[in-house]
Parts: C-alpha cells; structure tokens; sequence
C-alpha cells in the first residue's frame, strides 16, 4: 500500500495547558476511536503551545503531508485563542466575521449578551465551512482538509457525529484484543513468528496490572478481518501449547 | 529570552497503541509536571508509531531543537519494542549487549528465567548511561540529551527520582490558578489587557464544569514569583469590580 493510496490523519493539539502538565488530553482518544471507525489512521499527533508562528508552520506541514488534519483547542473568546487567526494565514485567507456563524452566536445568546468576547468567536478563515456545535452554540470550522474544533473534550465529542459524512474514510480499521496470563517476554519469540508471517497486520503487545495480577494483551489490527482471524488462529496455538491462560479484561 | 538560553524538553511517545486511541496517554502530564518542578519547560510533544525511520528522523530533529527529548515506550522484549534500535542508528552507535544492565536483570529474574525475550531488554546503544528502575528491573538509558524510559505510567513514574540530577534545568516554572464562577467571553477583554501589560508571563483561560456549574480557571505562569502576584491583583482587581465569585477547585 502506498503512501497516497492510504487514507490518514494527524492531530494537533494546541494548548499551553496540555505542555504544562495541567491538564491531561482525551481529545486525542476520542478522535483517534471514532476516525479508525470510518477508516481513517492517525498517523502522528503533535502537542504545541498557543504561538501563532509555530501553529502555522507544523499546519502547513501537516495539512501537505496528510488526508486530513483535525486541531483541537484555541477558538474559544480569551487572548490565549488563535487557532482560527493562525489558520487563516496559514491558508493564506482573509480572517473575518463569518455570517452564519455570527447568526449562530447571535441566537444563541440572550437579547444584550453577545459581547465582544462571544462575537470573537465568529472570526474565521474566509468562506470556511461550519462545523455545528450542539452543546454551546460556537461552530468549528473546517478549510480543505484541515477540521479545527474546540478543546474541550464534551463538546468536541458532541461535534463529531456531523462531520462523519464530510470525511471519506478507506474501509474501517478493525481490532481484536486476546489478554493473557503471562509476561511479554515468555510470548515474544512465539509473537514475533506471527508478527513475521503477517507482515501486513498490526500486532501489538501491551502489558497490563490487573486485581494485583501481571498480563499482556495482544492486539491485532487490519482492515481485513480474514488476516486478523488467521493471526488469532496462530497466536491461540503457541498460547495452548505453552498452556498460558486466556484471561477476560 | 532567547532560544538557545532556555532550558526546554520535547516529549516523543512511541506507540500504535496510543495513535488507535485504544490507550490513553498520562506520561506526558507525569512528565511535564515533573520537568516544571526542575526548571525545564515541555515545548513540544510528538506522538508516532513503532516505525524505525520515522523514530530516528524525529529523534533527530528534537535532539537537535531543545535541550532535553524523552522518549517513552517501546523498550520491552517484544517485536514492536525498537526503541533501543533506533535510538542506537539515530545517534550512529553500535546496538549491544549493555554489561550492567544485562547484570541488573540477571540478577532480577530466578535462576533459568532469563530467556532470549528478557535478554533483548540488555541490548542498548553503546554505552548509553543506564537509568535505573526500580518498579520490574528493566532499566531505561541515557544518551547525550535523550533519555529513553517505558511506557507503562506507574514504571515511568517510579524513575523520575533517579534522574533528577542528570537534567540541568533553569528556575522552577510556578503558576498560580484563580478560579472563577463566571464564563469566558464576560472577562475576555480585562484578561487581555492583563496580558498585554504583562507580555512576559504566560497566561492562560480554561473553561470547566463543576458540579453542573460553568466556571473559568485563569493559569498564571512565570518563573518569577513577583510577576505572577503582579498579575494576579490585576486580575482580582477586575473580578471585585464585575463582582464575580471566585471558587474553589
């Protein structure tokens, strides 16, 4: 499979306070789940600060390098917001009131709160397309291939069932999981072999703490479900043989 | 500031199970916090697959750009551990049997235990400085300004104290949170004005739900403790005068 023919994604993260520790991303979960859902891979994620020239070069490099870049973060009303400014001159565009989207505001708000900050919110790259919000009322936006939504991980969630139909996904990305009662190493020679003779599937292998107990789960990703099930086949025979337990997780 | 005067850390995770959204990442937050508290600032964050050539040519880009890179992941004794490898070609250095970790594990596992899958956890670039792991033996390693640790969090974790006197880092970051009954856009404005008089401190707007209540938490953040309270009476200042609450968090 080549590069082109692949269809993939990366995310960026934009925000301080995921660099600083404060606070733990989900966003990156939550996309990942849902885009391997409709066929689409990650492909890398980046975490960067809220700086309007880095923003700008790793877009431009990442929208030129991938299907389609999702941002998360930086279009709510505070000065530390700049993803959509940053992505209109990444694109080159005008940024600027978006009717709809200040309709959208505007409705939203009772008579006399739509403030400064909250009109804020309807600056975007030139003629971008809107991106519904059903929780708060702000829209997301999307330009070409890039899709920028907010940071919150609720309401980002609450975005994405709208967008399904505007991303063309390759076939979905599948996944078996097989835990064991074991430890990695007394599987990795056996799991290697498998990893070898099925060279186009994913095969990983994560150990796990559970109720005070070591395991390892296996997982086995490909689009093509017959290639998972063979890798299942042969990895539940070594796991017979070296009579290791196969555990619920 | 410059560039080069500051002490700064890229994080690098590698793994597919990370990029699949099947595991959610916490290193980086453990990490950041952690790098915080010695003076060392988290400006970027990658996360890619287990794939040699793209390991080594990000490896080689961060080494290069920030002071300190932290790879996490991906030195088990399974297939998909290659850390160690491409860490070891990224560098130019030979890939071997380091003598004291293999003594280390020698000694953790029971007498005919230590099988091929445990061995290739010794196999390390060429005298890379060892760190030290005192959670499941396997130790981690240190070459130059990259330090390569696990990726399962409570091992990650338990290694940081070891290392502590290996990162040269400049005065602790501090922050100062001020929470606030209230939504962003009514305070968008002041907060700007505070930042704009204040360009040398970073501050950041966050948007929380509590107990079924919207809330914004303001992060104030500087090495220097006097800037910080400098802020944060301006910011007091506008809150007592739109007679905001502010909260507990």
């Amino acid at each position: 499979m080549t590069k082109k023919a692949k269809i993939n994604a990366a995310i960026l993260i934009i925000g301080n306070e995921i660099l600083s520790g404060r606070t733990q991303d989900t966003n990156t979960s939550t996309l990942a789940i849902w885009l391997n859902s409709i066929g689409v891979r990650v492909e890398e994620v980046r975490v960067i600060p809220d700086d309007e020239k880095k923003i700008i070069e790793i877009l431009n490099f990442l929208r030129s390098e991938y299907s389609y870049v999702f941002t998360t973060g930086g279009i709510g009303p505070t000065h530390d917001d700049i993803t959509a400014q940053s992505v209109s001159k990444a694109f080159g565009l005008k940024y600027e009131i978006h009717k709809e989207a200040f309709k959208i505001l505007e409705a939203y708000y009772k008579p006399g709160e739509f403030n400064e900050g909250r009109q804020k919110m309807a600056w975007m790259p030139e003629s971008a397309n809107l991106i519904l919000n059903p929780t708060s009322g702000a829209p997301g936006f999307n330009v070409e291939n890039v899709f920028s939504l907010p940071g919150v991980p609720s309401i980002l969630k609450s975005m994405l069932g709208g967008l399904t139909n505007r991303i063309v996904g390759g076939k979905p990305i599948k996944s078996l999981t097989i835990s064991l009662r074991t430890v990695e190493s007394e599987i990795a020679k056996s799991l290697t072999k498998v990893q070898n003779e099925n060279k186009d599937v994913e095969i990983g292998s994560y150990p796990f703490f559970q109720a005070g107990k070591l395991g390892v789960s296996i997982v086995i990703r490909s689009e093509d479900q017959s290639k998972i099930e063979k890798c299942n086949s042969q990895i539940l025979k070594f796991v017979n043989e070296k009579k290791i337990e196969v555990v619920e997780r």
